[in-house]
């Protein structure tokens, strides 16, 4: 039985709060979608103004006003246009010199400061290329993400359906809440908490009452639920009748995969798959038992129905007292967390088994594993909180690869993660200042032709990071299907019929393009400069490897450089180059942080990454990979 | 203009998820709400089975069985009484001997251990005394509010009826998300995320999509849902004409009072006042400006109409390197967060200012002052998150004071506390254990005659804690409204015809009350457990002042101790027997937590405790309070 969501559906924007989205999103559009002014003054070309001071301002014509959401018709020509934060830029202006830096005067501006070319421009993609992958499959949808998605111009969104659960509660001595209290009664707590908890996981719960206290009547009803709900849900009485009742009735109904789990508390658990693989969960009857299960069994299992992709919130924290246990089973203590210097400490809440405060007071549970005897004092052990807790984080900044995104995606990693696609060399500045966790890299040392290891030197790295071997990956041009163009290699580029996009200054395909345009330049005596602006297109810059197959799918260039495996992701033709090795920069003192330590566990995992690669053939896995290269 | 909800309605304990709670929650039974047991096993008395042993057990004639939910007609006689996990205690029983110490056998018993009076009970009132605060006005109630109101009986409850709030976006450059893209326009995104963040806070929110671009329009669209609508917020346009509209419409339908932040993003923030006290707010146009102005101002406001409290959420982080600004202007610059072993920096994001993608890489701001010009590397500086992040929290562990309640939920702290009332003495071993950032305590030194300075040394905790002045509170006897059983001191309690509420054992008030029995047993020549023994209601145990005062309100009990407070708030009758002082032993490491100093801060100001108080004549206020008494 395979346990996923039973459905998409599409729904409005605004209607997805909360919902789990059902697909990866790439950007269907650039953000900016046009060249863009990002103050108010006057747009001009930087040529113009480069002697301008405050004393000999440049006077200039003003020709003309652009205003926000219209396209210019209007050219600077040799003067100036008055825009507005948010207008567009004249195909002939390339920078825009701030109100405050002028001076207006009948139809004519002075300025006082020269501007570089660029300035004060955000250039269509520079925020976001058409093709970047912006949101992927089973995150929980929050206001950020509605945000992003209304700006890439998405009305509706596909969501998977929501699972419906049915829930009951149990035992002879439960009432419900507003009953008169009667003496050796108690109030139902398990219902409400099960049926409130699996609502705020996002499915749409059911609560049906207390089930009657004999076999032929909870057949009956849980028979009956089978029918309308995708899982039916019982949570346990204390009584022992009661949940061999439970227990019958689910091996009668289906087949029990799970009686009673190995763990204190939580023996009374049982799972079971009726015929038509529908789930039958019974929960212990103790509230805070069935709040820990809830957490530790059922979570995982619901959000596989619900498509919601969880990281396992597991924090490593400290034991404040050592612990004497038996062997045998596995103890579940709930308790709460203290923060100190020294990262966190969890301490086992002091109430009984049976008090409920402790579901308010307690922030979740430590696990002291079946094998163990004694813990001792300051042992690192998994914490299980029961609301959020601060996400443990990964930060990734540096080079953009697909395989990586797939990597993440499918270790889950991705979810807490934050990705900035700056390129190679923007990463190691991040490591540099200590922001990064990671800062994948593929930097080629021209003197020596080797890739990173050089630049740890460079960069005065050397013993506070390590380079981590990463896998190799083939790069090359990218163009339209059939080659319409009869591209064959770097020389092309310079064809005044031919169109290219362009890495962001500072990524390694941009460092490798440019050190093949130098060495053509100096072996033909070219001038740099001249040599740059004879390709059309190489201010197009866009900041991922899909950006670059989009922009040549869709015609916006002839070629641009990328990794192989897009070319075939767009149905596009490749002209292979080189392999690269594609290495992970790491702060030395980061390698011990648990998110770290999962990341290059999943790296060393060859079979995860042929399995995950759509394209293995783009790709070489070195068998020392996620080991040490340099340090 | 007073922001409030606007009014309180009740709902079903299942449908309040996610509504903010509209009163204080105090327990109206207790919990367990009977004696009982938490094992399967055979209910005894302990003094039966003083001997037992593995090598000679004692046989136990088994007079019957108590199922769970059943009020047990049966005693134990001088035999055993077969019992389930959560049944009720008889009468005559006073431990629980667990199932597997025991061997039964044909009608009888073997028990093979010895078992201490109340092994394996959970006396009623033991994890909640009727009349203990449980939850406060203005939680956002999540699943583990709901189990435990159930588990208190609560059917419904009251919460904050909802405000409405309609959203607008403006701006001739904007466009809705599946229009067609033109040239020079943009998708609306602050529309979307005003409208979907305000909905995560709680309020009813209606997208009444695009302003028209003209004063008439405007003011007509505006003044219409003003009659609709708590609130209008429209969130401008990058054009500059739009927000000179929205401005003279606020100014013309109501009162302007903020126009314009002395923040960078923030300037054209306008906010107004209409006529009839309604809230009109006009947002930046740059999607990342008007989710900062969102966090830092209009949340807030909002929050007092949902009625949700909100502990500030700002945490110190440190800047990674200098940065300078213009004195003039506060600036928010959003940023992404790094833990490190020294605590989180700060990483300012390197995105555009127009970015939308930094709206889901960021994760907050961080904010410089108005007043500073250069901020260096490493100073600490204020963190405003958009989204959640770990609580900052305070654990306060100890002796229960409902002044020192009072204080927590009118500073807001109450919201990122966790509290645990055992009795200043358990407060004590928290501290030694490193578990608790406070515990109060009010713990008199017999051989001195002077309340917590002496147990520093007793808990060897010289150079590790300090005591912090607290208040003085006046304690005394609390009993019935015109004293009917006509108590004056503690030998009143000794009484046949009067049963009295105790306090648990480590509590400050416990220990008071000991050692006056104690004297008063020596001065005698009494056996200490025969006069305890003779004092009826010794052994029944609560853990809050509020919980004594409704013991006796209820007729439970003649007379408790407490603080003189809780009898006021009861309506009850008070026997005035002494000033203790109440001080706040903190961990020396724990002085430095920003909410420890928050809370030292809030004692501090006697003014704030003095209006706090509802019955200040029962407290005194040093003028050293919030001091170092002793370290």
């Amino acid at each position: 039985m395979k346990l996923q969501p039973k459905g998409i559906e599409r729904v409005s924007l605004l209607n997805s709060l909360y919902r789990i989205l059902a697909s990866d999103i790439y950007a269907p559009i650039d953000y900016p979608p046009f060249d863009r002014s990002e103050v108010d003054g006057y747009a001009v070309k930087s040529s113009q103004v480069s002697w301008a001071s405050e004393i000999s301002p440049v006077v200039l014509k003003v020709n003309g006003e652009i205003r926000v959401g219209e396209k210019p018709a209007l050219t600077c020509l040799n003067g100036a246009l008055r825009i507005s934060t948010g207008a567009m830029i004249p195909r002939d202006c390339d920078a825009v010199v701030m109100e405050e830096y002028t001076e207006s005067k009948s139809g004519s501006v002075k300025v006082y400061r020269p501007i570089t070319p660029g300035e004060n421009i955000a250039t269509a993609g520079s925020d976001i290329s058409a093709g970047d992958l912006v949101l992927v499959t089973g995150t929980l949808i929050r206001h950020e993400h509605i945000a992003l998605l209304a700006g890439l111009g998405f009305s509706e969104i596909p969501v998977y359906v929501k699972p419906r659960i049915a829930v009951f509660s149990t035992g002879s001595e439960v009432l419900s809440p507003g009953e008169q209290l009667r003496e050796g009664c108690i109030y139902d707590v398990n219902g409400y908490l099960v049926t409130s908890y699996l609502r705020e996981l996002g499915a749409e719960t059911f609560f049906l009452g207390r089930l009657p206290d004999n076999y032929n009547d909870v057949r009956d009803a849980v028979f009956k639920a089978l029918s309308e709900y995708d899982v039916v849900i019982t949570s346990g009485g204390t009584s022992a009748g009661v949940s061999d009742v439970v227990y019958r009735v689910f091996g009668d109904l289906g087949e029990i995969i799970v009686h009673g789990l190995k763990t204190k508390p939580g023996k009374p658990t049982v799972i079971a798959i009726s015929r038509d693989n529908k789930l039958l969960i019974g929960l212990p009857g103790f509230p805070l038992s069935c709040y820990m299960i809830l957490i530790r069994v059922i979570k995982p299992l619901i959000s596989k129905l619900t498509g919601l992709r969880i990281y396992e919130e597991k924090v490593y924290v400290k034991l404040p007292f050592t612990i004497r246990k038996h062997v045998g089973r596995t103890w579940l203590l709930p308790s709460i967390l203290v923060e100190s210097e020294e990262g966190y400490t969890a301490y086992p809440v002091s109430l009984s088994s049976g008090s409920i405060y402790s579901i308010v007071y307690s922030e979740g549970f430590i696990e002291l594993s079946e094998d163990l005897d004694v813990v001792e004092e300051n042992t690192l052990i998994p914490f299980y909180p029961f609301r959020e807790v601060s996400k443990t984080k990964l930060v990734v900044i540096g080079s953009n690869d697909p395989l990586l995104e797939d990597l993440l995606k499918a270790t889950g990693l991705i979810y807490v993660s934050k990705i900035l696609n700056t390129g190679s060399t923007s990463g190691w500045h991040a490591v540099v200042r200590g922001e990064a966790d990671i800062a994948p890299t593929h930097l080629l040392d021209p003197s020596t032709n080797t890739y990173n290891t050089p630049f740890l030197d460079k960069y005065n790295l050397r013993g506070r990071a390590v380079i981590i071997r990463g896998f190799e990956r083939l790069i090359g041009l990218i163009v339209a299907k059939g080659n319409p163009k009869n591209i064959h290699g770097i020389e092309d580029l310079l064809r005044s019929d031919v169109r290219i996009v362009n890495r962001t200054r500072g990524s390694g395909i941009r460092v490798f393009l440019d050190l093949n345009l130098k060495k053509y330049a100096e072996e033909r005596g070219l001038e740099w400069s001249k040599l740059i602006e004879s390709i059309r297109g190489y201010t197009y810059e866009v900041k991922t490897h899909t950006a670059v197959a989009l922009a040549v799918k869709q015609g916006r260039a002839d070629v641009g450089l990328a990794v192989g495996y897009v070319a075939k992701l767009y149905d596009l033709d490749f002209i292979p180059l080189k392999w690269e090795e594609y290495d992970f920069l790491i702060p030395r003192n980061r390698l011990e942080k648990e998110i770290v330590k999962d990341f290059l566990k999943s790296l060393r995992n060859i079979e995860l990454l042929k399995s995950v690669a759509r394209f293995p053939e783009y790709y070489r896995f070195p068998s020392d990979i996620g080991q040490i290269k340099a340090e």
